[in-house]
């Protein structure tokens, strides 16, 4: 059953509000309780964020297609699966998500209720590890979506975030909507204004790095369920 | 196949019970073999809850629902997934199953019986997380049940704790039940009787929040399978 | 398709000794590379004893069931999903590959080749835990089977061990052939054999729990699908 | 739907280069956040790798069949399930794509671009390991494959590899494109040109030896289903 446009836009609010204070709060946590083990701190992290995410997809995936994403929207609108007009309406609704998760996990942890990251992670290797964590993304879901196994989706997203979170320096944001959240929190998870236009770049580098990919190894597409 | 009530409520205190010993025997657990390391600590009793929850729910869903949480039961009632009088039935049978699974945790560790937890964890941080950890545990069960997905339910709750464990201050009780289960055993995982109310009201609260986003979300109600 | 009795005993034999070598062999691998921070070493065992278990059944379901353990064989056998000579013919050789997987994790890790543990765990509260976290697991597996969704088993079994060894003191043995094999290595997850004797009276109890528990639950069978 | 051979060998190619930036790049990550705490390094490493293999997996599965190990292509051949030209086209693809994926690797860390592993792994211990761990691996594929479950492999797969990087002494390479590519990075992850020949002969040792198993456990092979 296709959606209206405003209950899709609630959705992908609400599951990037949360998708952000999971990313953000499970960071300050780590921070907290495990303090100068950053490795154990990365390891809870990731633990939380992928186990978190997959339940996220599954709670909204009907609505909106659960991106929370505007790499994932933007493709998938290039490969027929979203009107480009919903799109464009995503943006800005992804990124008031993310934000105000941000504020959300601030707040249940007690913290200065908005804080700008100080967390320098402008280097070449970071913008290396974003746009191969972001090409990752992009090609499990759309291997998945263009398959007929997007059921399969919210695992296998959850599953690749925590790998990326290790196998790249940067932790993986791949997202530009998260990237911007994680401003707004002085805390584990965040990143200084100043490193966010590098990474906002790679990843449309990796997305559209993705998407050659995806039609050399799905060149069609399977017929699409509805509502899973 | 519809289920006779009192094999419903053995299914509910036998879950209830499992659940209540799961999270503080695991805590306890946690405690005595990393003392000292909060964060270790959680994370143990974290990943124990989160796949022991995914069994638990896998053994009594069919028979009961495996509610185990009277917020569940209410708002299974209010979309009607569940007669009213089983739902109040259900109410005392999931409390006295977690003060049961208290004391069994505590004699499995072989600690004292019964103990008063001395935890203190009433603050606003963690009203306000309970509030959203209840919210988004509300959101996952019906998002699945009211889109025919409710065979996936069990990954989901037992993922959905296990990040809700870290990315909320409280560490996500969002159970009335275990909420009061959790004040027999001054161990990791209690909760100071002083503490109970303000997590209660907002564990309600929470659930409200929910039925009120699942009904702009999830509109329409699919067909509930019998019997996953 | 029924599988002829001989290749049953073939994979109950290779299922229970990799079931061994795994348990075993991740705790010795846990005590080396953790010393001294007995919470890590439990999380390592538990963690690959979780996934491990899992891809273990999934390999030897369809051929004898998977069950690698007496008490899942004598409970099959008294629900009529295994006959009574094959449930027989099975213990022996669950118990062998037991021993012969204590036997390979030895080799694997470059220790004795056979040494007799000398962990005691013969106390009131272990041999508690133990009739606890036989009757889950028998629960677990037979809820299961008695509701058609067979095909979760490998996955919740998986999952239920991994919790258990947290919420039982005794870290779950849940399994007279795995409690035999453990007296063959001194080593994390070894046992004394003086210690031996409660465990397997408590998993015979907790096994005859479980059937009374599971009679209630699931008084009708579903039909058995073949093959998974 | 009979894939081309090119569209297969770049799905070999990338897939096996995520592979080895997956296991390397986790390594270095473990090593660099963890320091000094070998345990913990090899809980990161085997849990992103366990989850990142589902996902890897799951992108390339229907294009090639997701071996991205030698070992794996040949025993698909032997039962007849890829032509033996592909297997053999496959081989110099998957280790072109491991060894890249290790330079990717590198580059992602601002490591040396290249650097030859000065981890020298070369015991009877752990040859034995690797004997082990494949013949695992090979078993779980096939058991799967030969039984009409191949739509289970990733998670099988993921999970089986993330338990035998603990419970073998080897961590369980049980791939020999990936234990070349593991020779051009000298961290965590990496192998001794001097210890590869070792690991390989392991291999294909174990490979054999599940191919028997294989035969005795699943004389008959069930209908593959195309696609997934």
């Amino acid at each position: 059953m296709e959606q209206p446009l405003p209950r899709k836009l609630v959705a992908e609010y609400l599951g990037s509000l949360l998708l952000a204070a999971l990313v953000i709060g499970s960071g300050i946590a780590a921070q907290r309780l495990s303090p100068g083990d950053t490795g154990v701190q990365l390891l809870e992290n990731a633990a939380a964020t992928a186990v978190g995410l997959f339940a996220i997809i599954l709670i909204f995936g009907p609505v909106s297609g659960a991106h929370f994403n505007p790499v994932v929207s933007f493709v998938d609108a290039a490969f027929g699966g979203l009107p480009w007009r919903h799109a464009f309406a995503y943006i800005p609704v992804q990124v008031a998500g993310c934000v105000s998760g941000a504020v959300l996990a601030n707040l249940m942890f007690a913290t200065a209720t908005v804080s700008i990251s100080t967390t320098q992670r402008a280097t070449a290797a970071h913008g290396l590890s974003e746009v191969v964590a972001t090409a990752g993304l992009i090609l499990v879901i759309f291997a998945l979506v263009r398959s007929g196994r997007a059921d399969r989706a919210p695992a296998a997203v959850g599953a690749y975030i925590g790998a990326a979170y290790w196998f790249t320096s940067s932790t993986s944001f791949a997202n530009p909507a998260i990237t911007v959240g994680r401003m707004f929190s002085d805390t584990f998870a965040g990143i200084a204004p100043s490193s966010a236009p590098l990474f906002l770049v790679a990843q449309v580098v990796g997305g559209g790095l993705a998407v050659l990919l995806v039609r050399v190894l799905y060149p069609h597409s399977a017929p699409r369920p509805i509502g899973r």
